[in-house]
């Protein structure tokens, strides 16, 4: 699960809201809130959808617990509704595109439906959950781009993580495209593989750096990689590691890599990459690390520099420099009826009705541009520009797929439970339709997303209402 | 406790380190890591130290559970090792600063001493709960004071933050100055203020937003703050806040507060004051929220704009835009001898020895300049700047403070738990000694942090072996 207390992972104002829809007997009136975000972090072209199987599950657990309670009587919550909270759970339903899809600003990706105190109540730790995982994914998916298909990027986060969310960033890292991490405690958790050899520490450790690197191999014979630059990294640390090469060689084992952790990379890189393959050992491969991030590791691949292995870490996990997802969550229906929030900010204004999203494809099967349609229509014959509907496009040749599926139907779970391998896997498939310009790391062409005839017009018949 | 599985929640590389010393026979070598950061995150004068009761906490539960060393043996760790650790408890000692301190870079503002194995295995957790709370706890003081003291600022954040981080970041900000929070789960676990009202979602589900507005204060009547901004801010949020302000008074309430949370924050603070004043309502507060940061309320301060409570989220709890404090654990000591790690980048250059921090004041019992001492060293006459030797200071006649206390010996934990009140009362204590200059959001004066000549010599001897 999540946490250990999911009902009280929340603001407080979930609570006061919930307490006055049950006094005033709203609360089992219909209501269906989106789940969008409104900007692409990174200055990206797209986001990896994370988080929704850590979601499902929570909702299963969420329940509130005789020491919640009791929270609540001190803070003085009526008995009626701590009564009702006592046998709280969650029976709603929720539409959502599957863990790992690629995904875009303003489309209602996640849907909940159920009663009007239930769906609001789970509101911040839905965002809690999804907004930071679909950022680490997102992330990790820009790293694993700019190192290349070929390459190894490795999670070396943990200690700079933002506390106790260096266990989803890791989970997350992995849907993005990572391929293994540091971080142990994510690795059982998640069943991901973990790995790791030493630190500068191991090396001050021994008298001299050769005995250092000579006792990791002893105890390590299968899986040393050395780390070269605690005292002078081309005159002392690559030389050291080449005569342990040799003795590994000798007693039948390989070296499995050196690693780089200051200094110039790509310089540092190429002397030792020219240094091991003089010596004989084109098969050890080299490792880098050192504040890292797909730019880095973009300049890095334009000077070929010879790295094999990214070891990546605070830049990550903290999603540096956009640490945040702007994920929200909105009402867009209530007891029947089309509901809509007005905003100052024009791309704030959002959309009301329940709805569905089409995607449509190119001919080769890439991704062309995304619908937001009302749930029960069929098919449109063209989508608008949300602010700007004179802009439009005309779709009524194009194959689509539909791709919001149910996956919690009253309260039940209708998915199987995925690997973290399966959902990145997923997420590979897709990322693969999407056409290159919008996985530019900078200046990304924008996907299309359209709303069709009908979302528009009840937009703007509510907005019309509120307005006079 | 931090975590449920402490002694996992680490990188990989401790275990195998840990294996190879005690393989090695090395694991009883005493050893010391500094713990240190290098850089002052938000281009800021100063951090403010946190995290120091979760280690300690910590560390008291660090063992080795049963579903831990079955794990480590499906890894191939040694059964030898395995036996080890399952009796394995911190039986070190730790040297701090006061949780709550000012701190600046480079200062060893906690060491650990120990056996090798113990000091090593502890590195990852120790630096992921001080590294974010330190960050989020000096983001909070300077949120703080952008707003002023008389100002009240409260936490929004959990719905942004990067998974189970917001757990803490709610316990950093309250530490850093920050005056309640919206997260229900951080408030029962560490007994803060929490507190919340209404969502967008309260105003839209009523048929009115009057009727939304009437009922909320029907069911609080003594805590009703009424967000005005889902349909017009001026035309009807504020004038409904109004009539239901004058109701509340009818029956012997006051209305509390109306919220802005979106539009220019500075001209509807100031409309919606006036509109507040015309009609007798004084005592009505304005809260503000909405992307909110230390730049964007000192702008609104200079504007005058009349906002008496700051709801801030996002960029609090992520510390947006430097999400992480880059601290380091770095070998210091071992077997008795003083350690060194060198480094292409001068500035990572490592203090070699066990050292302490005299905190040298002004007349006026401000703050004048922190020395790096050896532990024996009893007085000296000058400091040295750390990298220029050449720039030195007299500190013969000035007070001083030794500032890092011995908080665990031997595994025991010295000092008693403080509530996060009290730490933050030592913090507003502390920055109070700070010069104004320091304090400044942008553009601050550095502070002074040197080194005696004796650690210099230490450290410029190693250097010189290793590099010969």
């Amino acid at each position: 699960m999540y946490i250990d207390n999911p009902a009280t992972y929340t603001d407080y104002y979930e609570l006061t809201m919930a307490q006055g829809y049950y006094l005033a007997g709203m609360h089992k009136k219909r209501a269906s809130f989106d789940y969008f975000f409104r900007k692409i972090p990174f200055e990206g072209g797209y986001v990896v959808f994370a988080g929704l199987q850590e979601l499902i599950n929570t909702l299963q657990h969420l329940t509130f617990s005789q020491s919640e309670t009791e929270y609540l009587r001190r803070e003085k919550f009526s008995d009626e509704f701590i009564s009702y909270l006592e046998n709280f759970s969650f029976k709603g339903n929720i539409y959502s595109v599957r863990e790992g899809e690629i995904i875009f600003p303003g489309e209602p990706i996640l849907r909940v439906e159920g009663n009007l105190l239930e769906t609001q109540l789970i509101e911040t730790i839905l965002l809690n959950i999804l907004n930071f995982q679909s950022l680490i994914a997102t992330k990790a998916s820009r790293i694993k781009v700019a190192a290349g298909e070929q390459s190894v990027v490795l999670d070396f986060g943990l200690r700079r993580s933002q506390g106790l969310g260096g266990i989803h960033a890791t989970r997350a890292a992995m849907i993005g495209g990572f391929d293994g991490t540091s971080n142990v405690y994510s690795a059982r958790r998640f069943d991901i593989p973990a790995g790791g050899t030493m630190a500068h520490s191991w090396v001050q450790s021994f008298d001299d750096e050769l005995t250092a690197f000579r006792t990791y191999a002893k105890y390590y014979p299968d899986d040393t990689v050395l780390l070269v630059d605690t005292y002078d990294t081309l005159q002392s640390g690559v030389p050291n590691a080449i005569r342990v090469a040799k003795e590994l060689q000798e007693k039948g084992y390989s070296l499995k890599a050196i690693r780089l952790d200051s200094g110039d990379l790509a310089y540092f890189s190429r002397k030792a990459r020219n240094m091991l393959d003089q010596a004989g050992f084109h098969d050890v491969k080299i490792a880098a690390s050192n504040q890292l991030d797909e730019r880095v590791i973009t300049s890095l691949r334009t000077q070929d520099a010879p790295i094999d292995i990214f070891g990546v870490g605070t830049k990550l996990v903290t999603g540096h420099p956009s640490p945040a997802l702007d994920g929200v969550y909105k009402l867009s229906s209530f007891g029947g009826e089309p509901k809509l929030k007005i905003s100052e900010n024009i791309e704030k204004i959002t959309l009301p009705g329940k709805k569905k999203i089409f995607r449509y494809l190119n001919e080769d099967g890439t991704f062309y541009g995304d619908a937001i349609l009302l749930q029960d229509e069929k098919v449109i014959e063209r989508m608008h520009h949300p602010t700007f509907p004179a802009q439009k496009s005309d779709v009524r040749r194009r194959r689509h797929e539909e791709i919001m599926l149910p996956v919690i139907e009253k309260g039940n779970i209708l998915t199987p439970e995925l690997t973290i391998e399966a959902i990145s896997a997923y997420r590979k498939e897709r990322l693969d339709k999407l056409q290159r310009e919008f996985k530019r790391l900078e200046f990304p062409h924008i996907y299309k997303v359209g709303i069709s005839s009908s979302v528009m017009e009840i937009r703007d018949v509510l907005m019309k209402v509120h307005k006079t």
